[in-house]
């Protein structure tokens, strides 16, 4: 029934933001009871962020997050660092290019910022990608909640750039999903 | 050595917001450890909206706010529904003009909108403002630390007004907590 969700990166990829609109998207549309936290201690001041989503059909007593049902990475201390917070079973979800050493196969590996630089110019909405691929890979969040969540918070004047990036996101976290990076390969007949 | 902050309005009053920037000068700027959060329930379906920061010297093991030192309402309900949650030397800060049933004659009633309004043409910086009343009434940050990291998360463009009203705040929370309401008024002689 609970779910554990942390981003980790680095100050200014804007990960608080997608923590903050994640829980905005269960907690006010999809009607789940959701905590969302942020903790700073002398590791953030090393330029290192985090933002934790908890979300449950009951009431939540412990907010923090603790075995996490997925890590969403966006630099390569992020995952370092928290890898061995994830299940067995939990899903990583990696930025290709900022987290090139990836500590096993099962990750889905998605060029999350480069891919938004390509198609819209600029790296800013590479947090709303992020929650894009997060809803296509493990579909914890409805891309309706979502797409009202990231509409009610991101800056007038941005709204479609931030709808392509959801859905740009979206596509490329249900290709990764449907074809893991470990899935053997057929032979040929 | 732990304080307490839980701030409480209505969606779109931008507390989460504030709640962030608060964490932010607090853990990132005055070398503090902080857990930020929001929870999300029915109630929030309502349109309530609350953010909390716990600040301490120390690893912070339980976030939730519990006994507050500093409550900030913006709406009478945010008032009402977290009162009781205050220790009995905390600080309780209203807008006075939102919260117009004080529960006790030391609140410190300022009229943070208004003020907003009337002094920036907007009352999009009513949640800057009313992070200046804290920091003017409490001392809880450090005005240098609240302003670098306002300037960090705010849009561009917007970067003067936001100083404006902080400090706006801030004049008012010193003043309002110079003169409390329920001080005595002097006998003349």
């Amino acid at each position: 029934m609970r779910t554990e969700i942390r981003f980790a990166g680095s100050g200014g990829q804007g990960l608080i933001t997608a923590g903050v609109i994640l829980a905005e998207a269960v907690g006010l549309h999809d009607g789940k009871y959701v905590v969302q936290t942020q903790s700073y201690g002398p590791e953030a001041r090393g330029g290192a962020s985090k933002a934790e989503v908890v979300i449950d059909d009951r009431p939540i007593r412990y907010p923090k997050a603790q075995r996490l049902d997925v890590l969403l990475a966006m630099t390569q201390e992020g995952c370092d660092r928290y890898y061995h917070d994830l299940k067995p079973e939990g899903v990583l979800i990696l930025d290709a290019d900022l987290v090139p050493t990836a500590p096993t196969s099962a990750a889905l590996a998605v060029p999350i910022t480069r891919m938004v630089r390509e198609a819209l110019g600029r790296e800013l909405f590479a947090n709303i990608a992020a929650l894009g691929v997060l809803a296509g890979a493990t579909g914890i969040v409805g891309m309706e909640a979502l797409t009202a969540a990231v509409l009610a918070r991101v800056p007038k004047g941005t709204e479609q750039k931030n709808r392509d990036a959801l859905n740009l996101g979206f596509e490329a976290g249900r290709s990764a999903a449907a074809s893991p990076a470990d899935e053997p390969e057929h032979d040929e007949v």
